[in-house]
């Protein structure tokens, strides 16, 4: 069984939110709007379910609703951004805005950021860049969920990739991809229904292969893209510490095993290197490469080639990436964001003690 | 049986041929270390068994000796190179030096490039960046033997990404990776000694999963990184599909099923929407975003923390990207490069064709 609100009510009672946890206005605005993106895209990981994370975090002090955000270094076409431990849903826009005007001036602007925090879902910020005609790259580290190969310790976290690329009279282009086999995401819900995970996605604390979606919260551990050598799991591994090194050693945020955690309740690791979590964000405008016409024309002729392809039997069509939750974005824009009775809990609890009126909605999926 | 030629005569060697076809002493010069850092890394399949395929394609006119390398467009942080259908082996180090010089002007540079041929490693060419104190990135795309996820058509290659990344007194991290499961090398292999390939690395034609290795030459395919679905092939799809719109829609050079073939006797595709193949270098300096100093003390203590990880049962260490391929490197420079017997063949009759001694050097693993 699901509640069914309107974006715009959830978008509200967000925004009232964050401004009850001492966020401005127009940075509970622009928090609320990364949030929900999440949850319009079809990622409700990382969507309003996050919510009473965020508001804990502040409570706990690990995160600042009111922080002096700042560029700390520059040349031309780069930044460091200090994120003064505010919400990442409100660093990441603010760094964005760096990268975008950079690449007005350069051609591209790159960003790397210290001291933030959990910025939700890369697509939305990589996405501003498009908005503005550009390719938009982002992506961020977060603490420790996955084992390099061979390691039977975590040390790195999701480290989510987005690249965004404007397209012509087609929609952008999107690959918005954690570089772990598995999201976590579908792993709680395998969890949830007692179903059994494919093998490749998890370790267990022993670092053996298993098929158990408890293996995660007993010690065990995501796999990098690829699952096992074998597969390649030594290249999504590459790419969760070039996340990882881009975000936090090239801005002195946290690394590795010292990325700091999301759940309030999980005590912050010790012998921290750096200042909170880190990301890293670049734009690139289309003309300091060849006319944005023309770019965009054989963008379009990219994917239709590409959507056109001969699927294999028992498959409908090739996707482009950033199809799934297009399609997805359209339908709940509209109709209305599906919330689980858990999520519903947790919004009521945060709607009361904070003196906010729960949104109204409309129950769905009755049997289930 | 293999013949161990000394990097030195191999290179000399491999000079001499590549003027023998028109090149100039010092094209020929950059193309040689380019091509032969392959044999050094341990990239067989990439090095000088692919010098007489670097012949072949000058031979059918689809590469040309003397290119009028050119910036065709430029912005203060990025350019457009126009390869003139030269090799890539030296339109690649043309390239990867303006991405280089911007980077020193204005933090970092970006350079897309159109009308070039096969570039050899793109871990080569990253490393050129960190050779001046930077972060080097290099990526190509390539002819199509890869299938997007749910695709019973190739459209892309196998499209490598190199992110290479200086460190203190550690060595540099160097990631290198197709964006496919398995390296095309590793199949040859597997074809070679009648092996069995693991699930995940090929579909047939019709684009069922296949374990045959010889699956690919009859119409089948290499999987992206990830396998299937479940197991995450969408995001090696996506990360080939970025390096192909970054090295091919961005600078005009051909993309998707349009990107010519490395082999001379394969007909070209119809229709090309460019020219040549593409590549996309960045390069960007570490002082654009912190100190220099404080950068490498935190890559030392990232790399040594990953590196003293508890390793899983059975592994001895956890490996950081670059470690194999420089214990390679550091081997094969001092006591030469193993050649099997077909690759000395053809290297032979390439050297009695163009009248260039063959170098000498000595047999081994004479049993196999």
């Amino acid at each position: 069984m699901e509640l069914l609100i309107s974006y715009e009510r959830l978008l509200s009672f967000t925004h009232e939110i964050f401004q009850k946890i001492g966020v401005s206005p127009e940075d509970a605005r622009t928090a609320s709007a990364a949030l929900l993106s999440a949850d319009l895209r079809g990622v409700d990981s990382h969507g309003v379910a996050r919510l009473i994370g965020y508001v804990r975090l502040k409570e706990a002090g690990r995160a600042n609703p009111t922080p002096s955000i700042r560029i700390i270094h520059e040349t031309p076409s780069t930044a460091v951004v200090d994120g003064d431990g505010g919400l990442g849903l409100v660093v990441a826009p603010f760094a964005m805005r760096v990268a975008i005007e950079k690449a007005k001036q350069v051609g591209t602007g790159w960003v790397s950021v210290q001291h933030s925090n959990h910025f939700g879902i890369a697509g939305y910020h990589a996405l501003q860049a498009v908005e503005n005609g550009m390719i938009g790259i982002a992506m961020t580290n977060a603490s420790a969920l996955v084992v390099p190969t061979f390691s039977a310790e975590r040390l790195l976290g999701t480290n989510p990739i987005c690249v965004a690329v404007p397209a012509g009279t087609e929609p952008p282009f999107v690959a918005d991809l954690a570089t772990t086999t598995a999201a976590n995401g579908k792993l709680e819900i395998l969890q949830r229904k007692g179903g059994v995970a494919p093998e490749g996605w998890i370790q267990d604390q022993e670092g053996k292969s298993t098929t158990d979606p408890h293996a995660l919260k007993a010690g065990g551990a995501l796999l990098p893209l690829g699952g096992d050598r074998e597969h390649g799991s030594h290249k999504g591994y590459a790419l969760g510490a070039i996340v990882d090194i881009f975000s936090a050693v090239l801005s002195g945020a946290n690394y590795g095993p010292w990325v700091p955690p999301f759940p309030a309740y999980v005590p912050m690791p010790t012998g921290m290197p750096g200042k909170g979590i880190g990301h890293f964000f670049g734009a690139m405008r289309i003309d300091a490469f060849r006319p944005a016409d023309e770019f965009k024309q054989h963008m379009d002729n990219w994917i239709r080639r590409f959507r056109s392809a001969k699927p294999v039997a028992g498959q409908e069509k090739v996707l482009i990436p950033g199809d799934p939750e297009r399609e997805m974005e359209a339908i709940r824009g509209k109709s209305g964001i599906p919330l689980p009775m858990a999520v519903v809990e947790d919004l009521k609890g945060l709607a009361g003690k904070l003196g906010v009126a729960f949104p109204e909605g409309a129950w769905i999926n009755p049997g289930q």
